[in-house]
């Protein structure tokens, strides 16, 4: 009984006092692949406590409300080349690699740098809406969640859920589309306390942010697409601004996963299929059907030798 | 009959007219792996033909004579971080990680950079004399063999013997000593035949040569040490300077090599055993003894998450 009490206690202490410096969270989200990895039939699914979830409609936008702390799903970890991205019109959403022309997507590496610069992902519950003309950009929505670039310390693997301080926004337009890039920290960086804008960004992390602004501009021109332009002449937008833009895009998928099916709502061929949106006409009670009729995980196919080569390459770029 | 006289025309033809936009060595290079991976007991022996050889004494240091194209051991490839080096002083110096404080050394990440950023080993039959005061630089040699960078498009793995056309070479002067970085391009790269000098390289690959110097610079300041200096204000030298170096350093290796083990040599505590040096009292006949006095390949040492952060993080300097 006396050791109850003193766990009690000491419970209660933890509860009086969260130790802020160190904010662990037990995740309880997990994943499960499926499909041959290193194919475009490869699928990670996300799952909470097991069950089978979204990652763009399930998991909070929000992770601690009164602390601003956002869920982020990290879709491209830091220095890999694999475009993978949460399949937004494909059921429960799950991770795949994105194809163009029939080929697996890599992100060619763009000296000095290798693949992607950050942690690469998205944070859920929200949609860039392409029925929405942005004023600040002047364009529509790419019809994707919005993109975050998560510039701590650690690399985070693919499928990871984190927990993340907004510091700021790039306005990128990419192909003529609004394609938002929010700059973020990891609240268990060892400078998380010290990151709480953009400007701190420059100061702790000097030329990260002209080389993030360099990196969305000259990404695709090895693809033998042109330079992607930027809004407010490529800086970066302050954590208010940021945090305005995530506001604006968590309405428009609020909208989009609770209109009725029947309303007049352009869904631009998302599936909205969620487990956790009670008011949503699209909620489910059996995603797992979903993921057992995507085929089993089976042995990598092998990147060859010019494949790997392909992917390796380095181009100097302008 | 008729098809082997074709055969034979067909060697013929390729014996006349070389391919020379596509040098293709059949290599008989090998290696043999031994202890455990990832602790200070892993070791790469180098083969030849299946017979292990040093891959400091016994591999030419000239592929290709005529056409001046050089031998490298590649020790570390592109965008890794664990030094990995030929073990000068063991027996057939195998490639092995170096160890600082009792731990293994992975270099730093210094932004933008991740990684050593090409191709990175040693010329065979080569040695920085420490006995021999350059006088460029006005410092004594690092006892190794001479260091160089890769800037192919291709990541070699640890332990390939690649050929290379030299463009050039940095005098850097590490912790007070000689330390040539030679800039090197593999023959079989897409750009090899435009490259041929030292200019080329800031003509095809514009800015690889700030960076390079920067790396060098920087490299060891996030673990304490002092910015690294450099001979001719940081300038890469030319070709012609560069192979002199390289010659003068292969005269210093022949002479240690073939040096009476009771004459006045410094060896310098390096390890002389080779299997191929005809006049050198160092060769020996049995090299497999000391592969198999090595312990045995096991798994992999886990790196644990924490030990990966520190290896990941990436330090901005200055």
């Amino acid at each position: 009984m006396f050791q109850v009490n003193l766990l009690l206690k000491s419970l209660n202490l933890i509860k009086l006092k969260p130790p802020i410096n160190l904010i662990v969270r037990m995740s309880t989200y997990g994943f499960i692949e499926k499909g041959v990895p290193n194919t475009t039939n490869y699928r990670m699914f996300l799952t909470n406590s097991s069950v089978p979830i979204s990652p763009f409609h399930d998991i909070p936008l929000l992770s601690d409300a009164a602390n601003k702390i956002y869920n982020m799903v990290v879709e491209v970890p830091r220095w890999t080349n694999a475009k993978m991205e949460i399949a937004t019109k494909e059921g429960l959403n799950p991770i795949k690699q994105d194809v163009k022309k029939d080929a697996l997507r890599y992100v060619k590496n763009c000296f000095p740098h290798k693949g992607y610069i950050w942690n690469y992902g998205a944070l859920p519950q929200t949609w860039e809406d392409p029925n929405h003309l942005d004023e600040s950009t002047g364009c529509r929505g790419d019809n994707d969640p919005i993109d975050v670039c998560e510039i701590g310390d650690k690399v985070h693997p693919r499928g990871s859920v984190i927990q993340v301080k907004i510091l700021g926004v790039f306005g990128l337009v990419d192909e003529g589309e609004t394609d938002w890039k929010l700059i973020a920290i990891d609240v268990n960086d060892p400078l998380a306390k010290q990151l709480n804008n953009i400007n701190d960004v420059e100061t702790l992390k000097t030329g990260l942010l002209k080389a993030t602004h360099e990196w969305f501009k000259i990404y695709k021109v090895p693809d033998g697409k042109p330079e992607n332009k930027f809004a407010f002449d490529g800086k970066p937008k302050d954590k208010a601004f940021a945090e305005n833009v995530i506001a604006l895009t968590h309405e428009h998928w609020k909208k989009l996963i609770t209109a009725s099916p029947e309303s007049n709502i352009n869904t631009s061929g998302l599936d909205l299929r969620n487990v956790t949106i009670a008011n949503s006409p699209y909620k489910i009670e059996n995603p797992l059907t979903i993921v057992d009729s995507s085929p089993d995980l089976a042995t990598p196919k092998e990147i060859t030798d010019s494949e790997q080569v392909a992917i390796d390459k380095w181009y100097v770029v302008g």
